[in-house]
């Protein structure tokens, strides 16, 4: 996940979600590498990008709305989601948002 | 910055500006603190989100297109930009996006 990912053309779909991790984090690094890779299977998906300090920032990307509503219902996805509430954040916000520019700069042109 | 961004009823649009560090991060963390402060002043923000650790990623919110184009031509962040490529980052992705559904969980209700 220390890549940026390398998404196709424009339109697509970001996933952003922005967590505040609680005093809690008994089996989340587990789950969290757990649900990245179960998310790489799933039809649709197009990459992913992580990033935690004070928040947790988590962008996934996909083909489309129904991508993400698929993996949303996933069985051990929704697992993780309700062990997310209970346990592993004091807050979160998911935005659901149509990517529809993107440039990218790299030192190695 | 340590908080989740409170943002209005979507639509809205989101930039998410993914970036990977060089090795040269002379007057970057001044230079990331003044483009917030100034971004915050700038007609049509509505809120910022920022995580680094491997990766570095921002997501800014902005009412309409209008909003980020003129944030982008600012004298000051253009000044910012270039030295960005110049000098800090070996890489980075910006991706403009509309914001159509957002949700939010929060252990205090």
């Amino acid at each position: 996940m220390a890549e940026i990912a390398t998404t196709p053309n424009p339109p697509y779909y970001a996933v952003i979600f922005t967590t505040v991790a609680s005093n809690n984090s008994q089996g989340y690094a587990e789950m969290a590498e757990r649900m990245v890779k179960l998310g790489q299977q799933q039809p649709g998906f197009l990459g992913i990008e992580s990033a935690r300090s004070d928040l947790g920032i988590t962008v996934s990307y996909w083909k489309d709305l129904e991508s993400i509503k698929n993996w949303k219902k996933n069985a051990e996805h929704l697992q993780a989601q309700k062990k997310g509430r209970s346990d592993w954040y004091a807050a979160y916000t998911t935005r659901i948002a149509l990517v529809e520019k993107e440039y990218s700069f790299s030192v190695d042109g």
